[in-house]
């Protein structure tokens, strides 16, 4: 399958989940890839597999001379299937996202939107189902307090990377990056995993002992 | 419309939003308004206009001679059109709030309530529908935990100052406090201002350049 | 009733909710029994009594010669009524509990989950309406990354200990931790206040002065 | 010897120390009488013996009143021996105490200051070699930050209670509070015990093994 | 006296104490001009006046193209009389500043830095007497984790805002900003209060009641 | 020189620091080696260099059967050379060090401790020159808070892993951990570019443009 296409992503959206994701990643070595805890979703169904289109912020006092200039030119530049990733360094002096950069994005085939920081008009973003995860909400606006610093290139979330066009899955459980280099393998082996944890889950679900299911099957 | 009247909160409750409120504060120059972004409403659709009616609390150790005192007598001077505002520092010993206090303030006419500290009995509030914020919840009562120690005077929410009868509009996004003496600037032009948004949103969701929109209607 | 019996965790969960425990075990001069507020349900409804099965972590760096052990240990020794409680000292490295985990203790009888720290598969377990209380959620296993150390001991929830068999009961408003010594009579007395609260909640709907309330009543 | 004397406290000062006090309270069952680890002294050789007078403060906005009223008749009522201890719920809005406030403490046989917020005048206060333990300093004044709401009361620093007239030992190491209750026998105790240590020190500066060394003296 | 002088800012140095401007700033309605209070100086009697020449940074993943760039630019553009002001938004990632830059800041006439970061080479910047003033100390260099985005900026430390020639006055209580539109009027007074606190703390020393002194005088 | 002699630490300690080694295995592509910003010395001269013997603790409530028992078989077998590393994943509870066990350690040819928890008996370590490096101080002792649970065990401090018989380095401005594979080049590149430094040291002092200079030698 295109690993650019629309059914790509929504194929892995539909069948795979973080926590699969997660446990592939570590079984390849790769055990830092789960971002910061506290960034959530903001509906509870909220779910998201895309490309990441970075940027990065820094915290402002003065309106800038072109304020919004380059967080304008990434979200022109969204293509159908990036998810925009704002790296704040977990500011919570406003509120970088909204309701109108939500429908801009949505109409260029974004697929959501990933802050280390917070978000707005969270009611109308919910109305619209568009997959917003952050560490929060407030109604102060970004002019004159945040400015996009760069764009496109590789941002920190807490501890972990992420570069332009690193795959991310995000659900409720939280958010996962996987990196370019081993994509093709984490995705085969998840969809591999989702259906070996079936088998178990009935044999438990029947009160089997937790101890000889791990010993047998080596799964949790 | 009569600023004291029903009416005029009812309004305001209706047609504009936090988010709105805080760009229009901006504007005027009112740029440390909203409150901390970690107190929440107890469930997603709550709403509230009103005027602050402040108390502010210290951690006690002891059951005080007079529990609850200025506490009760600010809940018994509620006036249809109120929001009771507790000031606690921050404090998560105890929950300040609950049912009772609820169905008491409720019943006076009081349109909600705002703590930068915890409430309790959350799943009553929210059948009752009665708006309070919060930084959480906690089963513990506050006697011998938090004493109200002054009411109706000005006190800090994190760092921001409410008056005693300051205009509070509170919704998902977060919380802002107008001050009086630019309250009658600022809703009215936070009403027009909603009406511009919807041109742009409309454009937005056509896929339109946000460059553009923006460069041409100034409003993100 | 028999203290071991379903019938009395379910007539507690049902009828009783953790802050007229709280309240309960004040009076009694238990003033230290409600756990850190931030550990919270992972669905509103959720609500649990049951007896303590207690587990303490330590964060790890590799994994283990033998991973999981004592954790599946204790899973094996469920028994009807218990529900787990996890000490991780708030670790926010990894996911300590998830479905699997959840499929089998539910199966064996457990009434739910307490973890100061994170679960996953949050979906599943909600569809699952099985009780978990926790910091939050992540998608990272533990792993690798948290080891139980002991099981069957004295734990702290942030500054509260909980002992093996202490009774739990958890709901929205948060965790409560009632000691054996004085289950019995905080138990017996907790029904009694449910009932006394229902006229207050009356009069006070009905408008009824809360200071005057208060002086007859000397409930709140 | 008399437990209001200069000679008593002096005697304590000089030769116990913090650690060992907080041993002999364990022994005694009472496990929760250190004060946060992160207040601390204003340089690293004060120490201090003597009885605690008590006060708790609000953050306020508008200056009070009659500004630090309280606060200064606490001041004029230090007798020789006292400690004043301040809790502030963790304040660092501003500095509650100073060098004109040290100088008149010191003047009346103040023995020392301790908060659970800022302090201010560092420099002159380390000339004076008055012992003042703090979370921090700052040099913004208290007037219309914090005002004093209860003297003589009891106070919470973190989770622990502190008794007007409690015992209050503090040095390097951090600061503990002896109940009254237990004055006696702890401080008799504690003197005990200095002497033992002298005898494990030697042998294990030979290179005794200490797994020995603790088996036959059963100290550490 | 030249306000630009090295004479203007040494005199202030020697005789006024941050202490003091906080409370002629207070009295002339600037009460948010004190930092946070946990930027501490690297050595107890570090002391330092200036004007600021400010920076902002932002955290990044990989080494910017020209790394350095910005930074080295302000650091050549030092004149006699500046303090180095770097705005971090408190990140403690890196060490932002260290012994070559102080060592070419002093050589230009610079009278220190003071970051809402880390620092480096702390031992050797002790024995220049450099005054840098900062949350705290690494070993790891900012190079690939931090990069400075604007110069003589407004920056925000904590919540305050600090503008580029603003003048600064930092000592073991910590940091204040004095704007330079009351720069002449605050420092004038500065002078003035200093002279005024002597009296007081003769009177205070003898023991004389602090009501009475503090009646009479209104100095605290 | 031997790797574990005495002769080669003590050179490592005299001669290098530990920003030229973060600086080094940054260059390496080492770049998450240097520890938590807030594990400080306890005095400022305070520096070591050794191989770390690992142990991680997990907080308790009641006195294990065997209290100690595995941190004092580590103490046992301390060689010249080591530096204990004790993990408690941040633990504030209690100290888990203190002046016996340095005594003891320093018989033994122990270099020092690291901790991410604290310490006690901070005047008697300092007078015996013992450089232990901790979170803060506290007089709680360990015991029936912090029990030891494994020993030689590969550790995590924050989010850093340190490896039983990793070189450590610490000094004023932190600590960094070299990990033995890439030990020996490390070390021998550091005392490489500690020379390296002094030539541009001195052409900033003399005021050389610092943009000229970088260009030239690449060091900062």
């Amino acid at each position: 399958m295109n690993k650019f296409s629309t059914e790509y992503y929504a194929n892995i959206e539909e069948k795979l989940y973080s926590a699969v994701i997660a446990d592939v990643l570590d079984n390849l070595g790769y055990m830092n890839q789960v971002l910061r805890y506290d960034i959530r979703p903001l509906f509870p169904e909220a779910k998201m597999a895309g490309r990441a289109s970075t940027m990065a912020t820094v915290e402002v006092h003065a309106v800038p001379k072109e304020p919004f200039k380059l967080e304008l030119q990434l979200l022109d530049e969204i293509k159908p299937g990036n998810i925009v990733v704002c790296a704040t360094q977990g500011s919570t002096k406003a509120a970088l996202w909204g309701e109108l950069l939500s429908t801009s994005a949505q109409a260029k085939g974004g697929r959501g939107v990933l802050i280390d920081g917070l978000s707005r008009d969270a009611a109308k973003i919910i109305e619209m189902r568009f997959p917003v995860f952050a560490l929060g909400l407030s109604p102060a606006d970004s002019r004159g307090r945040l400015d996009v610093v760069t764009i496109h290139e590789p941002v920190k979330i807490g501890d972990i990377t992420v570069n332009d066009g690193d795959l991310i899955m995000a659900d409720l459980d939280g958010c996962v990056v996987i990196p370019q280099a081993i994509e093709d393998q984490a995705i085969a082996k998840a969809f591999e995993k989702v259906s070996a944890e079936n088998i178990v889950r009935d044999l438990l679900s029947q009160g089997a002992s937790i101890q000889k299911v791990f010993q047998e099957y080596g799964v949790l």
